[in-house]
């Protein structure tokens, strides 16, 4: 591979599962002066982020604003239910489960994990038998992902949910959706979720730096009986406070607030069903081109049922090292950068060059996606790594099949 | 066709032939307080910007910078060479050519058309015949456009010129780049060039606003023959000033200038030949879709012959109003603009709807052309516009047509 | 004096009287993508901005925009209504008289220049008596900058009109505003001025690159008469355009469109006369803090009544080489750059450096203002200027002469 | 008070002790699309970084980086070295120092607290008998706040550190540095502090967002030996990280990491030892002012003594409800935010509106401070409220005072 350029000609497009493709709208809003964090427009502000926010995770429940990423809102989540000593379930279907379970160990708490290895759906029967079999009633929560961005599985929540009613087993069900809020549909209140977490850098297209733990009564009740949360961690405040510092536990992130403020205008401007089908018909395209190419060589998405797969995120596998040339061919020659594989396997295994994902979640529409599929198959001729014709044709014949 | 939404999803692409993407580093470099005028930074900035302008123009003879649109930049190129009563002759090949004859017959010159149409290359032989016809030697110039943008067609300067001195007339060439500039291969020297003119916001990336007359001394010895010249379009304390002011005639236009140092930066970064390269190929990559697309259906490109059609713009037609329609649902559907027909047709002619253009100037890539080639073919499978088939893959194996 | 750092800490200032302090809002208008320049957003904005721009000028005329600066709209406004052979009468109260003059010269006129020197206000009963000796009517128009730059002389117009009128000399009234418009009090219309010039960059608060010709329908029926306009200078179609081109001869300035328009919402968010009243008063807080400094050592403000002095710019006499110094000193230590002394003496002169002045022109305040006295005495402090006392306190009580 | 216009005239000026005045450069370092978070320009970053903040803290010891505000690394310190059960010693100067013991409360550990009131100096001997009266040990850690921003008292840090090595405790020395870092001086190495915290939203310039826990090897020790630490504040591996995410504990904040970027490029360039004088320099020309306005009426400064008194903020007093209404109506008129008084009294209290506070930490020079001062002149005066003379004058000769 010849000597990377540090930018190549054009627009870059970072088509990694996250960060996303930030929106100029948030950007700008983000570029202003410092305000005043005492009175005035930015306190004011909040109301109507607190209720647009529920909007997008379909709850009538709270909320709970953290500066944090996604391992901070995790972390954030289990200090208000999860006690040293309890134990949590984790059904993992990739990456992100283990890590969840792992900051849950960190804690105190007992991890138990099912896992269902890298390129599987959760099995909600399993979990069932588990809980089932939990008759001390240890397990204090379900850790569950409802988009794994290592694997791009995506889980029935609403399915786990009703196997949980089913064995009446009392465990809160928790969901990270972390890769999936603002892409994949989503229905907290309708499928039972008790805690959800989520950040700001994918589908709410905001750089990273903020983080969110959505929940409901039944678990504001649990908090109530914990011995002990620590005050930064605390949801109780944050989600009813009675002054401006009390959202944030002091400093508000004051330019991420207006960035936030732009990307709900944006996504409720849309319309939060608008977005979803958006990305609905965007991965459908995305598939369509894998399918073609798949009919020759070696490119196969990770998860092989479409009912399994995230419409935010594709995980693909390629004879190793063809992924990471194709990555940096596309870097290179066009300022189209593809995700690396993660969690599938060793960074040191030769194996790890045969993994790549694509992010297509947030501030994308169809041109995006053609030029994210249109770069991969000229990568593809550019190294002759075989593959199967009509990729896409396909992939716009979708985009396309909507009603003009 | 139903309500066009202001801002859909996603990134917006402009793909009209200019202005142009506008890179985020020039609009970076533009967002900044106002700086001295009389000292520092700015003055000093100057002598590089003249030398990185004329290395785009392969031209060691003279620049002015002018504060004004293409338009602006035609009347100052005339205003220093051609007096009223002088002829010029205008080979056109499109709109621009015909516009810039009014010109400058408003300036009390006569204007001497040849008309090649609208989808036809220069035929410089009738060029040279009218020279050769013209033993009084009224004609003072001639005003080549080298791309026009309304059709597209790319003429051949170096030939016009070879003709003009086989013919020994000792007319001025003067050249219109405003399109070409920075996109297709362009030798002022070389080539021998009198007289260019460009604007900042196709090729050079650079908000619109700010032009350029680059000028040999052959050219400057007409000038100092002229019984009068305006203050403002003056070009000789422009290219040669003993203060900062004088290159601009007055206040400078501050962020601009920031702006296109940003831009240069970029382009010599890259290199101007391989700047070239990169327009030429993303170029076939388009021809090559448009030639499997018209293979069914009526989508035709302007100019049939590859060798007169420019790399920075494409002139299409369809049978109307299918052109608009497609316009219109790929800016609705997708954010992605294509650009109107211009010249081809009164807009109030029905047939005007049977034109449109693709803008590919500037700061575009390969995943940048797969997005906008691919957007173009969903929207007519959406509009069920008739097409052949294998034009994205076509168009990809051009763009991976590079060594790895 | 010690090398000067690049950047010294803090905010800079550049208190120079044009390029003026842009407003963030007005760069956050202007970074964005490049709009499309056929249909939406950018053409429907450009009514709204006729009218504001009206408002501004405060008459019911006509307004041709052009992408030129202050010299640019000099030479634009004299094209339509001065033709080869004309002569203009120019009351010159510093230095850009002159060159407005000289202007006219180049496009074929004569300038008859009345020169009051350069801290003198216009006297006039002497344009009228050189109008009354004019019986052949060779004076076509009186060249009458409002504000001079380069003196901060503020010229009474209207008196200027009544004298005219008086006269009864059919010369049309032309007044450059380019330092005054938004920031002195203007009334195009109540005055009587035939043709009105003006710059984005000062009171409007734009990045300079856009200049604006107001003209009323008897300077449009002088316009008719005109024997030839060239095309690029001709205001009729720019100011009745049939198409959005028209309004710009060609590309419009995209950015510089949005910026205006930001402007124009904060002007009149504001209120116009408001505007000029806060010009005023901070002006007034600049005057007695000199009155103050001047009851010691040698400071001296240009004009000597306050009537004949412009509430945006205010030129300052010291002992050469103090000024200089001054200027050095304030941008070095505190980021504060204050404006080189203009057109008073040759750059080779040893007196030019005893002038300077300070530019409080459109975007700023009372703290802004405070910042910039307390900036000069300081550095009147550090250096060992002489000064009177108390120029900071007065300054204050006038900035909060206000009604609480 | 009349109805407050949103937005005034000018430029805004947030003068409140943090978020503190945002530079340019780091607004627009942090306007850009989103990195790659995987390889290339934002990991490579990261040494440079930590050794850049290690210079501005004059340590050789680690930092660990967190997406968190002041109470975050607040709690990301004390969870490192307190266990449930520890006890913390407070010697409290103001409101911050009890918000940091509740903090270590709420997380298991006792805190005892030694109240120095809302207007004085710790005194360190009384720290040192309530050490040395701790023979069992029990006290884990002196949390010392270096500025308290409510009050502004300055402790001195290097006396503390002095006293406790006299009693010969071995209780780690904790200080926040929240609002001094990059403002006043601090030595921690020097000084004998073993862990410091910070945030970005002060004397380092950027959004609110980001927090640092710099720590030594005996903290270090310490944290070895705790039972355990919660996964995301473990600052082991954020300190000494194998790859990039680790620094973060998931997503880096990718636009905060550029910005900080650029506001360690300012502090380094200027120099570290330079940004104290600066600091220095400004607060003497408050206090001057201060002093003058003091000779009369009721304006006072909270710390009576200088050498307790931080260069970054200043609290004052003023007649109830005199201070609210100056700031008032420097917002409304000049643009101009004060800061509200703080942890002085309860906001229902009628009192509360006697306190107001200055922030000058951070993006501030001397035009700055003039303009803060003078806008406090001009509103004293406004509003009636008696104030001593000579206060401008006396600032501006201050920092005039400067070898030129």
């Amino acid at each position: 591979m010849p000597q990377m350029p540090r930018t190549p000609a054009g627009r870059g497009y970072l088509a990694i599962p996250g960060p996303s493709v930030m929106p100029e709208a948030v950007l700008s809003a983000m570029h202003r002066p410092a305000p005043n964090i005492y009175a005035g427009e930015l306190p004011e502000m909040m109301p109507g982020i607190v209720a647009d926010l529920k909007r997008v995770a379909r709850t009538d429940g709270h909320v709970a604003i953290y500066i944090a990423n996604g391992h901070g809102v995790w972390e954030a989540a289990l200090s208000n239910v999860i006690a040293p000593g309890d134990t949590v379930l984790v059904p993992a279907t990739g990456h992100f489960g283990h890590g969840w379970g792992g900051m849950a160990r960190a804690l105190g708490a007992e991890a138990e994990v099912i896992d269902f290895g890298k390129s599987s759906a959760m099995d909600v029967g399993r979990v069932a038998e588990a809980l089932a079999a939990d008759t001390a009633r240890r397990i204090k929560a379900v850790l569950a992902v409802h988009v794994d961005t290592s694997s791009s599985a995506l889980s029935d929540i609403s399915a786990l949910r009703a196997a949980m009613d089913e064995v009446g087993h009392p465990a809160l069900l928790m969901a990270d959706c972390i890769a999936s809020l603002g892409c994949d549909v989503f229905e907290m209140d309708a499928w039972g979720v008790d805690v959800m977490v989520a950040g700001c850098q994918k589908g709410l297209m905001v750089p990273p730096g903020m983080g969110f733990v959505f929940f409901n009564d039944k678990a504001a009740a649990r908090r109530a009986e914990m011995p002990r949360v620590s005050n930064y961690w605390d949801w109780t405040p944050r989600a009813q406070p009675d002054d401006f510092w009390q959202y944030w536990n002091g400093t508000a992130p004051t330019h991420h607030v207006y960035g936030l403020r732009a990307a709900l205008d944006m996504i409720h401007g849309e319309g939060i069903e608008a977005v979803w089908a958006r990305h609905e018909r965007l991965a459908r395209a995305i598939w369509a081109a894998c399918d073609a190419w798949s009919t020759e060589g070696a490119l196969r998405m990770n998860m092989a049922e479409p009912k399994h797969r995230s419409t935010a995120v594709t995980a693909l596998r390629l004879d190793p090292p063809r992924a990471t040339e194709l990555r940096e061919w596309t870097e290179t020659h066009l300022g189209l950068t593809l995700g690396i594989g993660l969690g599938m396997a060793e960074r040191t295994d030769p194996s790890w060059h045969g993994y790549f994902r694509l992010g297509h979640m947030g501030h994308v529409n169809g041109h995006m996606i053609m030029g994210l599929l249109g770069g991969i198959e000229a990568g593809m001729a550019a190294l002759k790594i075989p593959y199967g014709a009509g990729a896409l044709a396909a992939a716009a014949g979708i985009i396309g099949a909507v009603s003009p």
